[in-house]
Formats: C-alpha cells, sequence, structure tokens
C-alpha cells in the first residue's frame, strides 16, 4: 500500500496523482446494438432468448405475480421491512421538498413568464441482480417518480437462477407501489423499455445501475430517444480528515466505498499527521474482518492517501477530484461547505457516514461518479419532470418588445417571424 | 397541401400522422471519431487543417482580438443594439428568477439534509455560421450561464469565408462578458473544447445547435465526460385554434417555423371549420410574400393540418406529439395550461407568438425537439448548475437511524457500511 502514500505532495503533482484508474472498457456497443436489434424486430422472444443465453435461466412469464410478492413480503425478515419503511419516511420528506412552486414574472408590463413541472410519463428503473440485492435503489428511484407523478413506472431486474427475484427487491418495490415488476436483466431489458415489446412498455426515461453491459445499452439507448439518468462509473468516496477526526471511523468509511467492487476508489486526504498514520494501520486491522475483504483490498491498493497542510487545500485537491461521496471528518465543517464546488453528495462532522445517506438520511444515493460531480447531479425530483415554460402577452406587452422582436428578426434572416409580430402590431 | 389535411380523423389514426418525416442521418460517428482522434493528438494544428479542409478558411489565430470586437461593435446599428440590450434584460430578469434558496430539512431529529447549487465551472457555447447569424442564441446561453457564476466561458463560431465573425455575433457575445470567443466551426470545435487545445480550453458541458456534424459531434463528447443540453432535431411548432383564433395570426406563426429549414415541421389543429380554411389560404398568401419562401413550402409540405372536435381533444392530441413550441389561440388559454404535459414552450392567447418567446420575452428558446419535450426540458439556469446534497448527522441523529441502516447494508451484503455504523453506535 505504501505506493499510495503521498506526504505534502507539491500542487504541481495533485492532477496526476488523483488520475482515476483507467476503465477496461470494452467497446460493447456493436454488441449491444445487435440485442437491440433484435430485441426491437421480435420483441419478448427475442428477450426470453437472450436471458437463456446470458443469464442461463428461461422465463416463460417476465411480469412478477400477485403470488410472487406476497410470497416475497412473507419471506422478508419484520425488522427488515421496519428499517426499509423508516428509509422510505426519511427519503419521501426530502424528496416531496423539491417541490417547486410555479413562480409567474412580469418581465415587462403585459409580458407574463413561468414554468411549470410535469412528470415525465413513463419511466423504467432497472435494479441489479447478483450477490448484493439492491433494494435500497428501489427506493431511491421509485419514491421521487411517485411523487413526481409518473404515471407508469416499471421495473426490471435479473432473475435469480431459479426464475425467482429476491424478496426484498419484491418486498421494497411493492412497498413504493410499483405495480410492473419484469424479470429481465442485462441489455436485453434496456432493450425492452427502450422499444417496448408485448409485454414490457416503452419507457421515456431509464435510471438505475448496472454491469459494462446495461451501462452501454443505456447509452445506446440515448440514440433511439430515450432519456438517461446519468452515465455510470464505479463507485467512490473522498475522506477529508483534521486532528478532531477518529481514525477508526475514518477508515470504516473509506473501507464501506472499497467494498463495492475492485474498481472502487477511495481517497483519504488527513491535515493530521497522527489521524492518518492510525487511519492507515486501521484500514489494515478492519480489513482482515471484513467478509468481502478480497474485493475491498484491491480496491484499497487503487487508492490515494494523501497528507496535506490545510483543510483548504484539501478541499481544493477535492475540487479538482470531484468525489461521488465526500466525508468531512473535521471541526466546524459547516464553515467550509460553500467552497466545494464539485461532488455529488457531502457528509458533514463524525456523525454523518456515508452509509447513513446510502440508505436512510433522506437523501438520494444515485450520484454522479467518475468526477461526473463536475457537471451533473445526482437523481432529485428534477430527475423524474420537465420543466415547460409559459409565456402570456397581452397587447400592450407585444407592443413593448414587438419593435425589438422585428429588428432582431430580420437581422438574423427570418422574415416570416419578423412577419408574424408585425401583422399583430399593424391589427392594434 | 391537400395530402396533409386531415379531418375530423379517428384516434386510432392520430399516432401515425403524428409521425415526425424520417431524419435522413448519415451515421456520421466514424468521420466524427477520426476527427476526434486528431484534435486529441495534435490539437491547434489539427483545427486548424479541418477548417481549411471543411469550411475553407485559414485561420492562424482562433481567438477573436479585442480590435475585431470593437470594430464589430462600430458595424452593428444602434436601433439593433437597443434590440439586443432590451432582449437581454428580460432573458435575465426569467432567469435570475430561476434561482432556488437552499431548503434544509429535518428528515428526522438530528439529521439534517439539503441541496445547494454550483455553477459547472467550465461551458463551452457553440453558436453555427451560415447564412442566419444567431446572435439571439448567444443571450439565450450565455445570460444564465453568467448568473449561474460559470467561471469560463468560451464561445466556438465558425469563421466567414473571409476570416471574420458576424458583427452581431461578436457584439452580443461581448455584450453578456463572453471574453473568449474562437473562431472554429464544425465538430473540430467540439473535439476542441472535448480535449483543449493549446489555444482553446477543456470544458465541462457544451451548449448550442449545429448541423449534423456538430451534433454527431456533441453526442461523442459525451463519451469523453462532456455534458451536453440535449440532443438536437429540427424545430417544430403545433398551434392550435378555436374560432377565437385569428387566421392570419396563425398563418404567420406556423410559417415563422417552417422558414427555419426544409426539415421543420408545424402541425396546425383547429376546432374551427371556418378558421382552418381560412388559414390554409392565409398561408398560400403569406409565402408568396416570403424571401425564404422554397424553404417554407417543403416544410409546409411535411406538415399537417387536422381538424378535430374540440380543445380537448386538441390538448391530448398536443401532448402525443410533444411540440417544441406549443401556441393556445384560443379564448380562456390559462384553463387549458393544466392539461398540457409534454411541450417545450407554450404561448397563451393571440398576443403570444412564438417569435416574441425565440427572442425577448425572457424565456429560453433552446428547447426539445422531435418528441424529446416528453423527457427533457428546456435550457434554464438549471442547466448551468449541479445541485450538490448536504447531510449533517448528530449522535442522536444517528441514532435515530442506525439500526435500520445496520440492518439494511447487512441485507445487501455489505458489511463495511454495515460497520461504519456500529462502530459510531458502540462509541456513544
Amino acid at each position: 500500500m505504501t505506493d499510495n502514500i503521498f506526504r505534502f505532495p507539491a500542487k504541481s503533482e495533485w492532477l496526476t496523482l488523483l488520475q482515476r484508474p483507467a476503465l477496461e472498457r470494452k467497446d460493447l456497443r456493436n454488441l449491444v446494438q445487435d440485442i437491440f436489434t433484435e430485441v426491437k424486430l421480435n420483441g419478448d422472444s427475442a428477450v426470453k432468448s437472450f436471458s437463456e443465453k446470458f443469464d442461463n435461466v428461461s422465463i416463460d412469464e417476465f411480469l412478477v405475480s400477485n403470488q410472487e410478492i406476497e410470497k416475497a413480503s412473507d419471506e422478508v425478515p419484520e425488522d427488515l421491512k421496519n428499517a426499509i419503511q423508516l428509509a422510505k419516511e426519511n427519503i419521501f420528506k426530502f424528496h416531496k421538498s423539491q417541490h417547486q412552486e410555479i413562480n409567474k414574472i412580469e418581465t415587462q408590463p403585459g409580458i407574463s413568464c413561468w414554468r411549470e413541472s410535469r412528470a415525465i410519463e413513463n419511466v423504467g428503473l432497472y435494479i441489479p441482480g447478483g450477490t448484493a440485492p439492491l433494494f435500497s435503489t428501489i427506493l431511491m428511484l421509485a419514491i421521487p417518480a411517485k411523487i413526481a407523478g409518473c404515471k407508469n413506472i416499471i421495473l426490471c431486474t435479473p432473475p435469480q437462477k431459479d426464475g425467482s427475484v429476491n424478496p426484498a427487491i419484491l418486498f421494497t418495490a411493492n412497498l413504493c407501489g410499483i405495480e410492473k415488476i419484469y424479470k429481465v436483466g442485462g441489455s436485453q431489458a434496456i432493450a425492452a423499455m427502450t422499444f417496448g415489446t408485448e409485454s414490457i412498455s416503452k419507457v421515456d426515461k431509464i435510471f438505475g445501475p448496472g454491469n459494462q453491459y446495461v451501462t452501454a445499452a443505456k447509452v445506446l439507448a440515448q440514440d433511439f430517444g430515450v432519456a438517461i439518468d446519468m452515465p455510470a462509473g464505479p463507485s467512490e468516496v473522498l475522506v477529508i480528515a483534521d486532528s478532531s477526526a477518529i481514525a477508526e471511523f475514518c477508515a470504516a468509511d473509506l473501507l464501506s466505498q472499497a467494498e463495492h467492487g475492485i474498481d472502487s476508489q477511495v481517497i483519504f486526504i488527513a491535515t493530521d499527521e497522527t489521524v492518518f498514520n492510525k487511519t492507515l494501520k486501521e484500514i489494515e486491522v478492519q480489513l482482515e474482518q471484513l467478509p468481502r475483504n478480497e474485493i475491498a483490498r484491491k480496491a484499497v491498493e487503487n487508492s490515494r492517501f494523501i497528507l496535506l497542510n490545510s483543510v483548504e487545500d484539501a478541499i481544493k485537491l477535492s475540487n479538482l477530484y470531484a468525489p461521488e461521496h465526500l466525508i468531512l471528518s473535521i471541526q466546524n465543517p459547516e464553515n467550509y461547505t460553500e467552497k466545494i464546488t464539485n461532488a455529488g453528495s457531502v457528509f458533514l462532522g463524525n456523525y454523518s457516514p456515508e452509509a447513513a445517506g446510502d440508505y436512510a438520511t433522506g437523501t438520494n444515493h444515485t450520484l454522479p461518479t467518475n468526477g461526473f460531480a463536475r457537471n451533473y447531479s445526482g437523481v432529485s425530483l428534477d430527475s423524474f419532470v420537465k420543466r415547460i415554460t409559459f409565456q402570456n402577452l397581452t397587447q400592450k406587452g407585444l407592443q413593448n418588445i414587438g419593435k425589438s422582436v422585428e429588428l432582431m428578426a430580420e437581422a438574423e434572416g427570418l422574415f416570416a417571424h419578423k412577419n408574424a409580430v408585425s401583422l399583430r402590431l399593424k391589427s392594434f
């Protein structure tokens, strides 16, 4: 791990040492394009045969039945149900508060302009299967979709080898009011939601994480008029610690990101040498006790441990990196929030671990990775609506700007634009 | 034009008759990819040679000089300057009003969650050259970028054959406070802003309209971590008219969209047969008088003229089509706004022509085309910021959700996540 330790690096080195590990991305575009062509042409039967081919499972009825949902609900332990319910309430509260009131502006006498939000009508949520059933992501996507008022919310998730879906996924989807859950995974699920099939309806926007195939399919879906939540990449956290930080907590926070996958990246910046050294040691101790320690160890090897002189410098470096998650284990963290310019979600103080926000503080955990915090927001209520602009002009309003519009239209060579105004002005 | 006239079509026919003309889009991906590779490798010299090849113009210094800007300002007529200034003020007022205050929510006692907006630091605006100098688009992009507080705002626009840039473009860019204007167009401009060159800096997000090459380049830019404003397509308007509509105005509004290009589409829906017939005739009359009448005539041939029984039906049909611009030339249009679910920008009543919003009401004219009003908003202040989420938990706050987080993390198989909470709970 010593390769990854940098004590007081010069600013000229910052950019280099913050380079993310290059993603070994195969170019899956052609493969995924073939799957899209096939699903567009043959619908359900193509989806079925891809599921057999890639997931080794034969599904005759994609739609999860009511009986399956009831059975799942019986299988989820009561305390987990209560935990999910509590998370749901917090996520609901925070996302509900993101609703925007209409704000009419009179830009000139007689000219009124405003925006109104409308739900995106048809949305598709993708929830990966595999070892960790990400039922928490259902909360993060379905709750704002419901608040927005999306009419048709469908969910696709790959079935397990026996053709069933993890009960916690079914329980959570049902709790959030999703009526259509399909046992379909991979790029064929994204293709089905892009074109629609006999059983799966076409959507306007696709949300949710996935492997390289799912990610490539989401990118391709955009070519067919479907919007997506955001580009995907490996999860990451940056922790800034001063002398008030608790090494044990810092190590635990770093490892909770590292366990996501071997390509996860964690960055630790300390301004106090004692905390720095203690955290490095504590990581070794805690790694030993983790069931997923092989994954976490590899991710730690991809990571950076940096000692700097000041919290100001640490935040500058963090802004350069643009982390998905940023933890401020420092004194008076609220004094520094203004300086943070690039980050997905920020956790303040010693008692705000990332894990809390991953599940239950109320904030969304679908966040921009891979430096996309420079130019993208995480998922929020905004992601499920579009804003329509409205304008209402009285005769007086049109008179106030009419001459200007005529001049500008003429200067742009657009005479019919000019005429649309001239005819009206003449009629007054 | 009679092929395009539909009197009381059955609802079952609506979807078919609303089909947009298929875009003859060449697959430019490979061509554009080659340009990207070359610009990434050879920077300015590659940009220069592509400008020579595609635009037939040799530029040694891409950056527009202060002298050029001063000269341009002298060349723009005073009345046009005043018109641009008036438009700027209205656009500023409306976009300034889109700023969102911070709204802290206590989701549980001891858990505070909120979002803060931060400007996207580096943005690139692309303004096409060609016959119509779209200086109005500079207002639509530069004004919200400035309000958002974007640090580096650069503008690329193709030079004219003599190496100069249209004076109205330079005047407007300078008026909006853009300091870096580059004489570079086409996909090489997009490549330069994606990777950065010796003279043009890399940006985080690219905005603005363009031809097929520019559009293909913007799509490709996303593969390299650059965000874009929205997918592009031909401009379109849908006009709904009842007996209170004025045929002359309806025809003028339809033609003002049609003159944009031969692939523009206009849809006219009337609920009154007299207005319907009069508008059809009036289109012929006005077409004769337009300088761009060949373009407008072709666009009219792509278009649809539909007679329906009620305004309710007309709005249903409009929602299906999801027009970029929607004009409601009807009585009490404000009674119908709630029913509009898919549209870019809406114009209410007889004195709100689209041309007014294109230039000077204050709303943005960069809007979703080609049905993207189903899943995208037009450009607004939101387009130039991202929202960072924050959360601050006290010990009490973490105690309130800690157990739930532990249970959920464990159920997802993420033990390091659980541990980050458990360690803290134990320390209390």
